[in-house]
């Protein structure tokens, strides 16, 4: 295990002065917070993370989380956390104060989670499954199921899952087949099975609280006949007690990563005797969802950015402390009789540091943004303000979901590649990241899905709206640049590259205005990589800016190093990754159809 | 496991029709073998696989091969595949006749180990050391060393091992320390630690063969001073008995995948009572190794080619099976109503697959390639023909050995995300070839060290010789393309990019002028990225030529939709993956210098 598993000086940086967050404190909503407050409770999940989480991060991957006589087995430390992790306010944290939340911002959940993640990205979604069920039942659902729920889950001694998904049905949610038969009593009877549901069941919370999609009898079909149901594994009686609600676990996945967060199979009314409880109106079960499905989805860019940390710091201990080889002398020959250099002193093992670096803190930016975007979209008291804050919201998080995935796992392949034969090994921790972070790019909708929302949904929603903010968003960031000559050039470049987007849509824009929707969208899953190397420049350039105008003023709030490796990772960022969009938009611009099934026999 | 692990119509099409290999049966050392005997052999191999090899594939991950008390216990499997691969000829084939090999056509030997790579990685590499360690002594070692080695070896009886890597000096052989004291019986006392030696040691070989590198007393620094000897775990004596050679097997090395090859940590010399008879002569040792580097890397990128191809049957049989989602209407909507379609109807789903089709079958070609350049460059009886080959394959072996091992990695990732959720579940394969395959960067030198033999040696010597030669085969495969009009653009891209290469290396060849050789090299890894494309699109344009000029002749050996998906997956290559080059061409024009080390605190 490394040192040093996340640099909080970062962080910090990015949530502070980049992203100005203390900003949302004049929010009303969020008025009881103050930036000292604020570090308090980030050195309490540091603190948390070194004593709890890290020292179990190596050891929750073997053995594994697993099934066993109806029982899902998981590490002890899965207790400790739901529980510490309850009292420290890590569930209920941005719930409003009468459901027993903090109204703690969203930018402030996500930081601490954050270092959570890249202590042990195995042990946060126990919390972060049961914060997210809550959420939907504070929204939705009616007082009594809030009374009956939210404080025992918003304190972690029950669980919380979300059951999307089933064998039939993964990506393709119009076909849940999972039924809910009305009663006289008011509840619903459920049957069905869903699959791959994430913290579905241990023996450390004393009851579980699902929260399940399915279709009432007579439904629509499609996606619009689908309704939300509350479906605890034991029933709250009037006394307090608990029944079993004919919620069985059938079994689990076993996994490449994650190994340590359990993955569960449920089967719902077997013997005929589940009760469903209604959340809010009738086939409206998929929209409640998907009102939440941002919040998910920047807690997913989270953990990816998260692991890509982790895996950077181990990586860059490991160069910092093995000598090997030397470096070439002025002759272009090497001395033999000189000392090893250290690795990283060598050019190729600098540009995969590098690489690392520019993805795991761009990354870490990203998510920051999106929930700053989220906190003043839902409690700013200016309607504009909020509209404006949503429109760019959701025109960046499929990138957010996507971008720290894909990359981060080239990153973290690239953190492996450090190490040399040592990466592959198991002692190493590098390995571990590898495997866990492969599952990011399929969690809450595969990068071709959020490829689809991107060019399919969001660039063209309120008739471009979003894109033309964000657009302004970039523009502005050139402009705060290009005050400083070091860093004009790149604003220029950024700038081309902002007119390169606008020429790539109106050229696929063709095929949609020819009624071929199929084809504008059949290279949305290049798009994303285009547009995600976009997004992610301008927001190096912002950072640097941000570095740069701080060393002009003589700041002390970091060191001058520290200030200068941000502008120099920008830089490496616009030469080496920046670099590839000309490639992607000549891919994109191409007239070629070779992605579309039309019978040929493509794969003979 | 998918129904199928590698396509051998496509194996026998580049084999025979696209590399023309046959052509090698009129050299002399080759006479005695022909087509037909060629079939039978691969036939074999073949249903030796399908018996042997592949339905061990998934138990061999679980539960690892592992050290326990002094011993490394491996799958029984190993057993059977060391006598029968032995018996078959799966170790000595290629070696000449006078020493009990087959003089087969390391062509053939090479498409025979594919099959056996694609059926299960992890078994191939105990025939394949052997043969390595084998051939070192064939080709330099005295007659004694032979008559006493090379018979049971090459029947798989005792295994065989290269011993490099020590715990200072991974990539770099120069710092290697063990120990060779010269005594007056003729032999050395050998003392030193090898980490890393795959197939090191089991129970199913009754005796081991070291090929290990180390430093006699005296010796100059460096790789200058470097030898090779046998050591064997056993010394053979006189009278037939094998007497302990103070070699311990003291651990192994558990990893991220191909779990079910060995990989140990040996010392030799501990009670200093190891014997080690020097191969050849002194301080040369380093130099026969590398005579025999070529070998493995091709069977390096063979292996990961192999793995890319298995990955990509398996996704292609999911894709084919599933059913998920519907294909958009030309409204632009979907019909709930409709069935669900299969996933391979998805555009995402399709170019996923494709890239994976042209990686596996694109890099087959290349192995295909090196291993024909290489039976010419030893056999053929025109001094010319021998040298032509002899450079074509020096500049081709580092992309050789790195384009498998690299975009396998992306391919089979494709592959991961085709199965969604359940890519990542244990239950299906592909996770394992995701792991497996990770090695392949990292093997006989990484990509790192692959780049700068490219660029610092391979692009440069002879005057830039090989080069040339490169880029009169590539002018040759665009006039034979031209021919055909449906080819002819691709050809002319092909000119244009291979226009690209003079001018980057132009520009890049002015850092060196300057005497600047760290900053020439310091891109290294891109410029093979960029090459590597190149190189790609070659060879897809060659295979699409042949099948052209196969459909227009009317050749029924193959389909029709057969040649037409050659031509497809071409085509996809040119629009999705040699596009990169431009992207790559622009970052290696790119003057700045970000990845030196220059005191800069560039990861503050």
């Amino acid at each position: 295990m490394a040192k040093k598993y996340c640099d909080i000086e970062t962080l910090k940086f990015i949530l502070n002065e980049v992203n100005n967050y203390t900003s949302l404190f004049e929010l009303e909503h969020f008025a009881d917070h103050d930036a000292e407050s604020m570090e308090t409770f980030f050195d309490s999940v540091k603190d948390f993370s070194d004593k709890e989480l890290y020292p179990c991060f190596a050891e929750m991957d073997s053995p594994p989380a697993h099934y066993k006589d109806g029982k899902i087995i998981v590490h002890s430390q899965v207790g400790k956390v739901m529980k510490q992790g309850g009292e420290m306010g890590l569930i209920n944290a941005t719930f409003p104060y009468e459901n027993n939340g903090l109204q703690m911002p969203l930018t402030a959940f996500t930081a601490a989670h954050y270092i959570m993640d890249a202590a042990n990205n195995h042990l946060p979604g126990y919390l972060g499954l049961t914060m997210g069920a809550t959420e939907l039942i504070i929204h939705f659902a009616s007082e009594e199921l809030k009374e009956t729920y939210v404080e025992k889950m918003g304190s972690g001694e029950w669980g919380g899952t979300m059951c999307l998904t089933e064998p039939q049905a993964g990506s393709s949610l119009s076909d849940i087949v999972t039924s809910a038969t009305p009663t006289d009593d008011g509840h619903y009877k459920i049957k069905g099975q869903k699959i791959f549901i994430s913290a579905g069941d241990h023996e450390y919370a004393s009851n579980f609280v699902h929260l399940v999609l399915a279709r009432i009898e007579g439904a629509p079909a499609g996606t619009k006949g689908i309704s939300l149901f509350v479906v605890p594994k034991k029933r709250p009686e009037a006394d307090g007690s608990l029944t079993p609600n004919d919620v069985i676990t059938a079994g689990d996945f076993q996994k490449l990563g994650q190994k340590g967060y359990c993955t569960t199979h449920l089967m719902f009314g077997e013997n005929d005797d589940c009760q469903g409880y209604l959340v809010g109106q009738p086939h409206k079960g998929l929209k409640y969802m998907f009102l939440m499905m941002n919040g998910a989805r920047i807690g997913v860019g989270r953990g990816a950015a998260a692991i890509a940390a982790a895996a950077y710091e181990a990586s860059l201990q490991y160069a910092n402390e093995r000598s090997q080889g030397r470096k070439l002398t002025n002759t272009g020959k090497k001395d033999v009789n000189a000392a090893q250099s250290l690795i990283i002193e060598h050019a190729d093992v600098r540009r995969m540091l590098l690489m690392q670096k520019s993805v795991a803190e761009g990354s870490l930016h990203l998510v920051l943004k999106a929930a700053k975007l989220a906190d003043v979209a839902n409690f700013s008291s200016d309607e504009k303000e909020r509209e404006r804050n949503r429109l760019l919201l959701e025109i960046l998080i499929p990138v957010v979901k996507t971008y720290p995935s894909e990359m981060g796992l080239q990153a973290t392949s690239n953190g492996v590649q450090v190490l040399g034969g040592y990466g592959f090994c198991s002692e190493y921790i590098l390995q571990q990241y590898f495997r866990d972070i492969r599952i990011f790019s399929i969690y809450e909708g595969t990068t071709g899905i959020q490829s689809l929302d991107l060019l399919g949904r969001k660039v063209v929603m309120n008739e471009g709206q979003a894109l033309q903010l964000l657009a302004g968003e970039v523009m502005q960031t050139i402009q705060d640049a290009s005050k400083y000559d070091e860093l004009k050039p790149y604003g220029a470049k950024l700038g081309e590259k902002l007119q390169l987007v606008q020429k790539v849509l109106t050229k696929l824009g063709g095929f949609a205005m020819a009624g071929d929707f199929e084809r504008y969208t059949s290279d949305a899953t290049i798009f994303m990589e285009f547009f995600g190397h976009l997004v992610m420049s301008w927001l190096w350039l912002e950072m640097a800016t941000v570095a740069k105008e701080s060393l002009v003023k003589g700041d002390t709030a970091h060191s001058s190093d520290f200030y200068e490796s941000k502008i120099h990772t920008m830089k490496y960022y616009f030469k080496y990754e920046l670099a590839k969009t000309t490639s992607q938009a000549e891919v994109l611009m191409d007239e070629a159809s070779l992605t579309i099934a039309n019978g040929k026999k493509v794969f003979a």
